[in-house]
């Protein structure tokens, strides 16, 4: 297994964390040798094990979030569709959504579309250019028909953190249920969804979490229930026409991605090892030297919060007089440091940052990322803002 | 890499194919290990190389089935996902839809839901005790208000194999479109959209297409438009309220399975390079060998279509006196058989075949499986219906 890839200096994480610890590939390789039969639909050993590992991969993220039953867990493919089942799932025709203006796309469009076709109402709760929101803005947004408040744990172009808790404290007194959009914290800043009040938690199982691809899931409270996004087969109640009450099968209808999953269990593991505290502190160290670096650099224009605040491990930034893109072009082709450039599926944030016509560059570190990687990239921008800078 | 799973004996490829191509298991490590950043998300050599081995995996299939454009295939995690998109993104209340009684709960439970929610009509056409149905049984259930009609392209429980072709010819006079279920039959028993006058087919990635869990898509035809089952980011028209037609990516939000469509690549590959006529035509053999060794002994009853007739690699069967949960888990625990007892998520089809009360015992082969181990079922159903029959 030779890796061809092992002199880029892979700066994101943000998107997909790469490399994997070898224990996730290996996983991946002996589910699929061994145990890749169905989960949950024969009596055969090899089903059985393919259930056991769906089972194990739950109680490890269970131990992370701080989950009272695994089968509170539903695994999706994605983040993505982890928000559209508890964004479709959830609201009726009538409620009224607070959201905020750091929402993903994967939660901007699931609301437009219910705000079209059933009446949905929603407000975005304005961010500032560095991505921090009011909790007053979000107390005067309240209303009686109130019944879902969505929120970004971290901005994926900011790397802003939001009080989650804080947020808690204040829909639960109105009985409004909270939905965390963990896809930049999951395995990157601690998550208790009993102490911080989350009803909801749609997390990336290739990201923060260190799975592969195609792996995420959503936590759904006990308490709630949601219409399934997918209806379909379950391996269980064969005969009702309807989809089963029982969790986890009422939200996962169709085959499961066993090795997906048998390596999300072990990115999972690595996470709890290494400490979720631990991967925060140094993620934000190495934030910290980058924006050292970049930020007496003339043209360089850094977004999200400032030096020595809290943040996750993103740093987006703009060079002046070069386009994002042709920017992570040169990073790519000449320095083979590879960033994101564009918009991040996350128009709202730029419209805070003020980037809304240019996007920006997203760097984001990862646990296996080194002081030298970081510095590398501050080199290349100095070399090339020089060079092209305005 | 050990496969510790060498000695069993694997008849339930109809739930996953197993094992696969190993050329399949290496596309996922290598996919795992140097392309999976994200595809379609950012401009660095990684991501351009995860987009590719997309864009690949779509050219295969696109081969296989006859599809002129590969955009026009939409990745899902599995068939069921693939069938609730095409359901519930083509039908409008009033909508009436024809569906047949050897339909998968992975059609059954979305239309019933559309029925409760949206008023949605559904005919299910009556099929035999072998699961064939009548062509003017189809011409007669046709209403002004039919838009749809539902097909299984093969029985998951008895292995008819269902006329398409004919259906739609009777169906597309009156404009009605046609989605097919190929979960038994991509990769299986030859498929062309085109020729066949197929709108929609969801098809799984992990069945006869060899590759793995968490992979799966559904073909939609240029000219029709769906409302996406799931709403989010696509990395593209980012500023968009809306979900963007371009396509793939108005049906694909969210991160994608790169690694599970790295090994569907292979695994479609290793299909083109046997021929479906070959693999149908190996199976086919198998079941009538599997057949012919059953059919004298006493107390067990067979499935599905007779002896000589056309039919996939599904044998479904019962011993009197013995009920299949417990027959599996003898064949499981005292002869290493794996096979599937149960319902198999069509309740309808057992409805026609006289085992709603019982279920069944599946075996299916695939195209690793020997005459040995057919014959070595055989052999072990002899012994047990001697031991514990009627």
């Amino acid at each position: 297994m030779v890796n061809s890839e092992q002199s880029v200096i892979y700066l994101d994480h943000a998107a997909t964390s790469w490399p994997k610890p070898p224990a996730v590939t290996e996983a991946v390789v002996q589910a699929m040798l061994n145990d890749a039969a169905n989960p949950g639909r024969g009596s055969h050993t090899m089903a059985v094990r393919a259930s056991r590992v769906l089972f194990d991969t739950r109680k490890q993220l269970s131990k992370l979030f701080n989950i009272k039953n695994p089968n509170d867990i539903a695994f999706t493919s994605n983040t993505t569709m982890a928000l559209n089942m508890a964004i479709k799932g959830w609201l009726k025709p009538g409620d009224h959504v607070i959201a905020t203006s750091v929402e993903h796309n994967s939660v901007r469009r699931p609301l437009y579309y219910l705000e079209q076709t059933i009446g949905v109402e929603v407000t975005y709760i304005e961010a500032d250019d560095r991505g921090n929101i009011q909790l007053d803005d979000v107390a005067k947004a309240i209303r009686p028909n109130t019944t879902l408040a969505v929120v970004n744990h971290s901005s994926n172009l900011l790397g802003t953190i939001l009080p989650i808790a804080e947020i808690a404290e204040l829909t639960s007194k109105h009985n409004i249920k909270l939905l965390v959009d963990a896809a930049q914290s999951a395995g990157i800043l601690p998550i208790d969804v009993r102490a911080m009040g989350i009803h909801m938690l749609a997390f990336p199982g290739h990201k923060g979490l260190l799975g592969p691809q195609g792996t995420g899931g959503l936590y759904i409270d006990p308490e709630l229930d949601l219409e399934p996004l997918l209806h379909g087969g379950t391996g269980s109640q064969s005969e009702a026409r309807e989809q089963p009450h029982v969790r986890p099968d009422r939200y996962e209808a169709g085959t499961q991605n066993t090795p997906g999953l048998a390596g999300l269990k072990m990115g999972v593991q690595h996470v709890l090892n290494e400490t979720v505290q631990n991967i925060h502190t140094k993620e934000w160290t190495l934030a910290q030297r980058l924006m050292q670096g970049l930020l007496p650099l003339r043209g360089v224009r850094l977004l999200g919060p400032e030096l020595g605040k809290q943040r996750t491990g993103i740093v987006a930034f703009n060079v002046d007089g070069i386009d994002p893109s042709e920017l992570s072009f040169i990073l790519d082709q000449h320095y083979r440091i590879a960033v994101r450039a564009g918009f991040h599926c996350t128009p709202l944030a730029h419209a805070c940052a003020g980037t809304s016509m240019t996007g920006a560059i997203r760097a984001s570190v990862g646990i296996y990322t080194t002081e030298a990687e970081v510095d590398a990239l501050t080199e290349a921008i100095k070399e090339i803002s020089q060079q092209y800078g305005a």
